[in-house]
């Protein structure tokens, strides 16, 4: 038995839980800088919380709000210079996975000097200011992984840097935070999570301990997805219950902790062209590969894609995927010529040779086509 | 949901995983303390891999060997002084849980003056040596545990010091380290490990999270309990496969990452003066207690207790208890005198207390009397 398990950030998961913990906080520096995006750490309450114990705390604290969607080596460049200039001694982000991403590469950029390309060739030292995180959306699980994921505009897609000194310090889960996100964000949110924890399973780094991660993270998020067929298809107000809005943060931060150690297969690198070119939902755009890319896969692994099944209370693929149309509603139109392309894109992209069954470009052809 | 999680230790299990990760232990200084039993780890070969490995790497050692069975205080502060006489860089332990134990205490009193007393009380900086621990029983679990236990004479029983910087940073787990472990302590360290895994259940302190991982180890280390009877009662040599073998030490290792987070119950409690007193190995002592313990806390509990003989794969306790005395043979006999005195200690244990059903003195008396 081959395994290797590694994860060191400390998960504090609760109601007021970083009110509960300014001790921890204190243990990290004098001075903080919060990461986040323009507006939604505002109206949730989260940012306020922090405010709150920071202050409590005698933490002092500048705020670096200028994350947007998919964020952008110009942004974490310009929050590492405030950063510096600030000589903040840790880095809190709160947010989606956009601004927790940026909050890990402005920590590393903080530190040392490096270009844009050393940055995505992983040439630079193995040190970072200390992070903490605080997700608001119950999705990328960036809480709990070394994983920063950023645009590349060079390589016209999405580029992951990956540095064990990128794992958060301290990663405080308090679903509250979630209880106003609309029902399209709720929905793609936790079918990046969902894809995550399947991915899991079809990595070649799978071991049995992340398909057990997996596996419980995939029943519990599988066990809301009705709730939310349900929530979108009422065109009703935000009726999610805060219990169920637990069960996905638990979900996506466990299946976080699988993609640490197993990284994620094809379905990301396909998504990643739907999301630069297309501007769709990093987590819709997972979703809307993920039922044909679990098809593939079965011809070549089967038990593997029964076992994901069954952690989903699913028979069949053919359940899976009228599921997931429910979810996901009108799906992108994708011409032959986009398809061509996203095809030359993804089959370059290292994730691909994560899939224990792995696609050739003409197969990346045909899932696209399915996908659409 | 309320949950933490909190596991820092980088587990690398595997065929030569030691030798496998020379730069790892390069990334730890320049100069180790080699804590271990006077015998085994020579005999095992694990001692062996080690010292080629840092020959390699060009890391200097010391060996402290003179860690006995259920280690005293006395021995990790002789072993304390020779790290600061020798002014090592980290400490690697290699053994079953006590040289484990011991190195992590030594790795702490390595750095610091305290008292005996002190050190007990948790009167001690939040500062030790790196740790690097390589087990060679699949038991204690102490490879991922921020526990050192130690014989407290004072006491009269075991005290378990705990510490967050008592995790170590790397754990090695090479289950070819085993393969010579007589059938007795492959069964009282197998029964140790399914203990710990069974107590968390029963903790004040389990959580969903803590309670999949506790499943995950009886379920893998009930599924070796046959092969375990049968080479015990066939007195045959050594039979128990590698795929055995390595079952059992990531069953052990899951079981550690349980109590890291629930601690230990009122089964450790009581166990410990049966070792202190009577010298019965501490994983047998924990297993005489269990199935009267599990009777108990069902007439509390019966939800959890239905749970843990679905993981065992058994229908009920009449058959766990039957099971556990085919592996466990003859009991020791417990006077009422002992009993007495056995429950007055075990009373006062601040594990009762974490027991979901807790027992009171006169429930302990009637325990006792139902496990010798």
């Amino acid at each position: 038995m081959e395994l290797n398990f590694y994860m060191p950030t400390k998960v504090i998961m609760g109601k007021d839980c970083i009110r509960r913990n300014e001790s921890l906080l204190k243990e990290m520096g004098r001075k903080a800088m919060i990461v986040t995006g323009a507006s939604s750490a505002r109206s949730n309450g989260s940012l306020a919380d922090l405010e709150e114990t920071l202050d409590s705390a005698g933490i002092t604290y500048v705020i670096f709000d200028r994350v947007r969607s998919n964020p952008t080596t110009g942004s974490v460049y310009e929050g590492a210079e405030l950063a510096k200039k600030q000589q903040v001694d840790f880095i809190i982000g709160i947010g989606g996975g956009s601004p927790m991403d940026a909050a890990k590469a402005i920590a590393l950029l903080a530190v040392q000097e490096v270009t844009e390309d050393e940055l995505f060739a992983g040439k630079y030292r193995r040190e970072a200011l200390p992070i903490i995180l605080v997700p608001t959306t119950a999705g990328t699980g960036s809480e709990v992984t070394p994983y920063s994921i950023l645009t590349n505009d060079k390589a016209q897609t999405k580029t992951s840097i990956s540095s064990p000194v990128l794992f958060p310090r301290i990663a405080f889960l308090d679903a509250a935070y979630m209880k106003e996100l609309p029902v399209i964000t709720t929905i793609n949110t936790a079918l990046d999570a969902l894809s995550h924890a399947i991915e899991g399973m079809l990595s070649v780094r799978a071991t049995r301990l992340t398909d057990q991660i997996s596996q419980e993270s995939i029943r519990i998020i599988s066990g809301c997805l009705k709730e939310l067929i349900d929530w979108k298809e009422s065109r009703k107000g935000n009726e999610l219950s805060l219990t169920t809005r637990e069960k996905l943060l638990y979900g996506s931060m466990l299946a976080g902790i699988v993609i640490s150690h197993t990284g994620t297969t094809a379905v990301h690198s396909m998504g990643y062209s739907l999301t630069y070119f297309k501007n769709v939902d990093h987590g819709r755009a997972n979703a809307l590969i993920l039922p044909a890319f679990i098809e593939f896969a079965a011809k070549g692994d089967a038990v593997t894609v029964q076992n994901i099944l069954k952690a989903m209370n699913l028979d069949s693929i053919a359940e899976m995927d009228s599921l997931f149309r429910r979810l996901l509603g009108d799906r992108e139109r994708l011409s032959e010529e986009e398809i061509a392309q996203f095809a030359d894109i993804a089959i370059r992209a290292k994730n691909i040779l994560n899939s224990r069954i792995a696609p050739t470009r003409e197969d990346l052809v045909l899932l696209y086509r399915q996908s659409r």
